[in-house]
């Protein structure tokens, strides 16, 4: 199968093709520039109205859907999605020029986090479940028989990545986790994989037909500007919101759902400086060895995770220069990657002009031009600066997104306190240190700590583990909402509310809360814990 | 000890008491009309801003306290409410008009959530300890060791309710869960019971020194308009938002911390008109049962509980005229209660009236005028109107706050349903049925389930249990935040986030998640829950 032979520029609205409205716009080949077939089109209102109203027509039935069937649905998902082959592989490279291997292996995890979430759901005991019985005897009130669980919240808008075609866009953890639950999904496809976004959509919708999914439980809008994804966000059906992408357009949407009659929940993902303090004791022992390892993490995927790591603080004295010239000659030895769109691109060239213009900054290292004909390479920059001059400079405490990496020279470990305190929220940090380190060093622990979701020891940020102990979120602006995650199990909380019956008859109660505990999953009875 | 003696007007900044500033007022006794001393005063924002960051100054040592300290700080503060004694009931009285009875109920129920969230930190199982084991021979990766528990996401400020002037005000739900689980709180006193306030504040800051917890871990501010809140609410400081009262209020709050340049959660608790549906068999059969177990739950408290039944839905045909009349009459025979201010009783005088010019709309019962003495007092009214007529006005489907109750007339279920699908969130959704009404309607009673927090069967939705199976929060906007509760342990889910350690060594590492399970507490290891 070819991806040309398939891609029609259509919307998905439910599970009927809409054909182009609005203005027309093109994937471009990240790698060589040049503009792809097919064209695709902006939604207008009414086309994303017919799509939340699709959702809306069947969130019902969708989630009065057990559990098995959902974990059935999401295996088919990834079954179809593995069944288009090197169709799909082949349209990822051309758009976004993101490396075959790599695209495997996001494929690989993409089909992961189904099967994770379809577990999940499948064993079941996700929905919390609570029975606390009656006493009717009690005095001076009889207590009640109250039992609650967590159901779907109702139809969430998936906003994809630039960054993870496959892992965090159409079918990625988002929508995963959704449909998990038993939330329709409407998908505003990310404008710069519109042919990736079209094949996996393909492969929902067979998906849908092949395990009878309800009409509407996944459709899918096409749009380049903010429009599309602003009348989505602004639609009495949608629920919620997960969104994957920058912080303009994340907090972007979070004012728009706050704005609406009925605000709804924004789950935005933001962006990361990903900070790596290096301690004296560690820097000292193993400067070189801690240079390359996080110039090596900063230059993954062009810079272009999430978690890449964008800062390194670090003291003058015993192994600084080891450190820094590690992560100069890393730099300097890495022709430039090829970054998904020329626009991430231009976008990166303007943030790196910026920084190399606040005052107290010098670029101190820089990777060859790489091949010309790329128009979307970007080069690794290692900019130099000290903690005052970062201090001084809000700039140099946000996001540069790409392979830049900013060394932040500090007097004292004092000093470095003092940058950490001045920094917002980021998704991660990393510590370089040995147990003397840590133990003299608490303090500053501490305040890492309150800024992000994750602490990494003595590694390196990049490479996210999907597990229950992974926090993929943190304090804004790393992410709209620190109280959840976007990666594990857990990110499925974002998407349900508890709701609580009191007195119900067993045949009015959902499986889940009926005695004898026919789903054999895991409740809390009377505070007590167990398969009851 | 009469509270006549200890009401000095100040507020608590950390331990301190700060001396008033900004416009003055009193409190009113609600019975009589008569200004009660001693004068309180609008914080300013410097004084706000001192409470702030006290708070912000208690933060890391209030966060690193262990779970047995922080429950023996609760206890204490349950002790210190006890030993207010009478002085501490009688000021509630004169500050809200509410029974005596009623009011050592209320206090009981306080001091029983104190203890409930006690209990729980104690245990330390709420944080929910993750461990994900290393695989250091995992292909291609090494896996990491990553664990993560739940952590205070920093300080917190609390709106008290004019209804419930100890168990959801100053030492109330919102302030119990955020102390329990490490955030310090910044009340902002309700102007309606300042006395009350100040009372109990004396008592948490004498549990603060007795249990030598940091200075800042609670302070609490005074003022009567919205100025006071809104600084409160726009301080870097403040991490989240508790709020227990009006659509007015909590609306304005919700934009106010969307605005901020770091937006924080909102969780506001926002009124609610807890329709009751009472379907054909039920109705036939016990009518006049249903129509007074209704109206005496609407009366509770002459209508000033968040569960207030506010609206009845029923089906014309057998007994609906048994149902209207045992509400009617025992409307008609309740004298008017007192409400616990007169702005509160002005506010429902002007909404009663907005009710009766609706189109479609009588007046169908009245309550006697009661004891004309009393300025707040509170008439008990029903109204009659049919399903078109609430249909065509949003106002009908809105609360109106007070001892009101709307008897919805329609033609069949089917209309009933029209009505439901046009209802907003709500906390609570009571259904009165039997086996075949249930049965029958399954589609209404999801519905019902859509637009609610709890569905209460055969009962009324007054009297909140306080346990693991009560959801007390809907959605919009009966609360903010549909996803979390406002009574229940899980209260202390909005106060949390999670955080990861990735291959952190032991000493690093918080007690909940080293190994050997130290506290105790139950976990999750690679998948499996237990006290491992």
């Amino acid at each position: 199968m070819s991806a040309a032979n398939v891609l029609t520029g259509a919307h998905f609205v439910g599970l009927e093709r809409a054909a182009g409205a609005g203005a027309s716009f093109r994937a471009v080949d990240a790698a060589r520039g040049v503009a792809l077939e097919p064209s695709y089109f902006d939604a207008d209102d009414a086309l994303v109205a017919s799509a939340c109203e699709r959702a809306a027509g069947a969130e019902d039935a969708y989630a009065s859907t057990e559990g098995r069937a959902r974990a059935a649905f999401l295996r088919r998902i990834a079954a179809e999605i593995a069944g288009l082959g090197d169709a799909l592989v082949e349209r990822v490279a051309l758009e976004t020029a993101l490396p075959i291997a790599r695209i495997q292996t996001e494929r690989a995890r993409t089909m992961f986090q189904l099967e994770t979430f379809a577990r999940a759901v499948e064993e079941g005991s996700w929905v919390d479940a609570r029975i606390d019985r009656a006493d009717r005897e009690r005095k001076p009130q009889p207590k009640p028989d109250l039992r609650a669980m967590l159901r779907p919240i109702g139809p969430v808008a998936v906003f994809g990545a630039s960054n993870f075609p496959l892992a965090y866009s159409v079918a990625g953890g988002d929508t995963a986790s959704a449909l998990a639950v038993g939330c329709p999904v409407v998908v505003k496809a990310h404008p710069m994989h519109p042919g990736t976004s079209e094949l996996v959509a393909t492969a929902i919708a067979a998906a849908v037909r092949a395990t009878g999914m309800p009409d509407g439980v996944f459709s899918m809008v096409h749009g380049r500007g903010h429009a599309v994804g602003a009348a989505l966000v602004r639609h009495s059906a949608i629920a919620a919101v997960g969104f994957t992408g920058s912080f303009a357009g994340g907090s972007a949407l979070c004012r728009l759902a706050s704005a609406r009659e009925t605000p709804i929940p924004v789950f935005a993902e933001m962006g990361s400086v990903n900070p790596v303090v290096v301690l004296p004791a560690a820097l000292a022992q193993r400067g070189a060895t801690i240079g390359q390892a996080v110039a090596s993490s900063s230059l993954l995927a062009c810079g272009q995770f999430c978690t890449s790591p964008g800062m390194v603080l670090y003291c003058d004295g015993a192994g600084a220069e080891d450190l820094v010239e590690a992560i100069r000659s890393t730099f300097a030895a890495s022709p430039a990657g090829v970054m998904v769109h020329a626009d991430i691109r231009s976008a990166y060239e303007r943030a790196a002009a910026t920084f190399a213009a606040q005052a107290g900054v010098r670029l101190a290292a820089e990777a060859a031009e790489g091949d010309a004909s790329a128009p979307a390479r970007g080069r690794g920059r290692v900019f130099a600066t000290d903690a005052a001059s970062t201090l001084r400079s809000l700039r140099l405490r946000e996001e540069l997104y790409g392979p830049a990496l900013l060394l932040v020279r500090c007097r004292d470990v004092s000093e470095m306190e003092q940058v950490v305190a001045a920094m917002h929220g980021h998704l991660t940090a990393t510590v370089h240190g040995d147990e003397a380190d840590l133990q003299q060093h608490a303090r500053l622990l501490r305040s890492l700590e309150k800024r992000v979701g994750r602490i990494v020891h003595n590694g390196v940020p990049t490479g996210v583990e999907v597990c229950a102990a992974m926090q993929h979120g943190g304090p804004w602006p790393a992410s709209s909402d620190s109280r959840f995650t976007a990666v594990g199990p857990r990110a499925i909380l974002r998407w349900v509310r508890p709701v609580a019956w009191q007195d119900a008859p067993q045949h009015a109660l959902p499986s889940a809360l009926r005695d004898g505990n026919p789903l054999g999953i895991v409740r809390t009875i009377d505070g007590e814990v167990g398969r009851l």
